[in-house]
């Protein structure tokens, strides 16, 4: 059985990434090599020629496809074998394997599993992506040297805010409020409201409050296996709940897409959007600076993590109240691989 | 069965080490952080918070004991969990193991094995420190990336010393001398005297000998496991060599506390007693420079032997007549670390 | 079965690098210390003292052989113990195994297998080596961190040269010529020959050609296990092809000699020999940086070979009509080592 779940879409790389270059990315522990053909389409190719298995990525792009820098072979963007330097016949075994591609939101996004059952209605949604009055950051990534399920918990859990973050977002003096919890079939979501509360610090710098109150919510929501996305919202005091009036308050969203890189290993890509300072470059930039930093503080801990994880083969020793949500996200993706296995059959890899 | 003997003190660090903060030290192949609590009392607790495994010592010293830098979990110095953020309820479980500490010798010493049989009457005893007439170089410590046993064999072996340390406090001259041992339960004894000679050159510089002849005795001490003392002796030639005409002469008393880190990598504290030149800091550098430098030497070869064991599985291949004290010492650690384990029975780990 | 074919002589060391030194050395994955005894001549044995495991080269020369750094063992160059400090009576155990060296071409060949099988007849023959008439460059060397099967295909096959090399060597308009092979009992050359062409512009400086067309020949000479030979022939079109009729054009010989220094690393000497431009020991500099390069751009694509066949456990998925002659070359090898453990029995190490 996999350790990840592959018949599903994730982030391989910015679509800015790929110019005219060749992006080696290893991906659900697999060696891939992604680059636009000659009509600008993004392919991913597995990374290594069938010949020698010299990585494709150490090759050049030319107008049929990747050509292999030892020998010259070249490949297209379906993986087959379009020239062999003198030799017209041409192998049935030249031949790559080529990965299903989506390209949507800036990012171009993979599918490891089976490639006849990538389904673009799965791709991820991100609300107001390119909607007027919406201010995008986007273009972040990390590596993170720890396992996804690792940053999977730590971006369920609102509860280490206050210790790992002291230093950036992290709020001393915030009371620890209630955490609620909502299951679906494909996502779960956390969240806690602190209502009629003073206006936070950073607020407002946004806008003038007043002395006005604010109820504020934080709704931590993951989509499984791969997406987490961190919905923010300060509204008056008191008023209706509902996903209309979120839009006229202050509104943070932030995304993390998380790509499995080694069982050990994580690409963690991620974007923001807000509704408010719509065309503040110099805010967005001040946003990025502050984001970096946050999830670096958590890749510190995420590291230990995994160092003590493998020298003891176990992942905790006790669980805490705190521990629902992420505890109930973990069992989704093992539902998820469990499913895919037996789905399979004995064909799973 | 251990492979090393875990109901020993061990020194785990200098007590000057453990001002304001954490000291995190793997000790018989456990991660250990030592602290001391709000008493000023040094404890020691193993090094990962049982919620998550993080490490404590990326947490930060409470008033309570040590909090957990991830959720802000407070352990005491017992390893009893004192506080739980936004949790009320302690689960049983929520404890992390704590290690006997004794302070002495500005040394924190560790017990590693069954904190029931930790007795302070088996502490190491360290003659004339803390005497009048005795002056005390202290603080010493080297990472020697080398099993703890090559290191015994070395200290436990004056032979070596003309061809490691000719740069140092080799003697290329010297002749050599027929060892003699003596072995007693817990501790072996190699030594051996040049009688009637005149004083080194080093014993010149400390004392005006004029043309008077003296004996030199060279007393190699290992007590088990992990204590090693060089008692070098200048006498007028001809005194009784008695324990009281031996302090009436030049005396220089060296220890080393042998903490194994890992199975190939050891934690070399050290400290030096003489009884001359008293306040003399000026002499205490540049006898604790010299030193340095000495145990680096033997550093390259026990790391030499090291890899070569590791490749081999095998230690050594021809035996020695200068092998007899080392070779006894290694085997009262074999047999110690034997009856631990028949002891403990089937609960060693 | 032995990964290598050890009775067999392979390149050790340039000559030129045993002056009065201990050249330390892995060869065909057994630590070697390679020194001229007192008579100059040079001699090798097993880099690990039997009595403490520390490697000989850590010690000094001495009148009688090597001295150990630890304890000052005397090892001669037939590995014998000439002293043991302190001690009268020398253990039969106390000896290292010597490898049988012979010193031709400025090079000092180790046998590492039987050594009563170490036949001088079994030397790698150099043309023209001390001819008059010929220049040589030698002392090349390179650490290739890759197997060496890995660089003896690369050396058989000239096809990667327009790919690999287009920044050195590689001529992207020349045109593929059919490859062909014969073999013998102990090499197997591949070539072909462009006939009644211009001459390459490299030709051009090294001679005035007029309007003269050439045939230029390219031999790639493999001699099991560990030979390379890379004959380059320019003469005048038409011109028969005869060993004489060849040293009155231009010819290069450049020679490759592949030590295995673990599974996945090589020891990689090189010389050139060349009839032209004698004594210019400008063109020499300037063709040794054009060698060096050329061989590191080699070696990238063998390293990424080498960790792909490390992650995969093979070393192709399919085959290409390039391949027929290092195909041969990698049977030979196994023919030899799979010859040598059935010669050898159960003695085989």
């Amino acid at each position: 059985m996999s350790k990840f779940a592959k018949n599903q879409w994730y982030a391989a790389a910015w679509l800015a990434e790929l110019g005219n270059t060749l992006v080696a990315r290893r991906i659900l522990d697999e060696p891939v090599v992604l680059f636009r053909d000659s009509d600008g389409k993004v392919v991913a190719l597995a990374d290594r020629c069938p010949h020698r298995l010299v990585p494709l990525s150490m090759g050049t792009l030319v107008d049929r496809g990747i050509q292999c820098g030892y020998h010259g072979m070249v490949f297209d963007g379906a993986g087959r074998c379009a020239h062999i330097p003198g030799q017209d016949k041409i192998p049935p075994r030249a031949e790559v394997r080529s990965y299903p591609i989506a390209e949507r939101y800036g990012i171009a996004w993979i599918w490891m599993g089976d490639a006849a059952r990538a389904d673009l209605t799965r791709l991820p949604v991100i609300d107001h992506y390119d909607d007027e009055g919406w201010e995008l950051i986007d273009g972040g990534y990390q590596h993170h040297p720890s396992n996804y399920l690792n940053i999977v918990e730590n971006l369920m859990d609102p509860a280490h805010t206050t210790f790992v973050h002291k230093m950036t977002i992290g709020n001393p003096a915030a009371k620890s409020e209630p955490v609620k919890m909502k299951k679906e079939d494909d996502y779960i979501v956390a969240f806690k409201w602190l209502f009629n509360s003073p206006p936070s610090p950073m607020d407002r710098q946004i806008k003038d409050f007043g002395d006005q109150s604010v109820d504020r919510g934080q709704f931590f929501y993951y989509y499984i296996p791969a997406v987490s996305r961190v919905d923010i919202i300060t509204i008056p005091a008191g008023l209706e709940p509902t996903e209309e009036n979120f839009n006229k308050g202050l509104r943070n969203n932030s995304y993390k897409f998380l790509t499995p890189e080694t069982d050990g290993s994580t690409h963690f890509f991620w974007m923001h959007l807000r509704n408010y300072k719509i065309g503040d470059k110099e805010w967005s930039q001040r946003m990025r600076g502050l984001f970096e930093k946050t999830f670096l503080e958590d890749r510190e801990i995420e590291m230990a993590m995994q160092r003590s994880q493998e020298e003891l083969g176990v992942r905790q020793f006790v669980g805490l109240e705190i521990d629902r949500a992420p505890t109930v996200a973990i069992r989704m993706i093992d539902r998820l691989i469990k499913e895919e296995a037996k789905d399979s059959g004995k064909v799973a890899a």
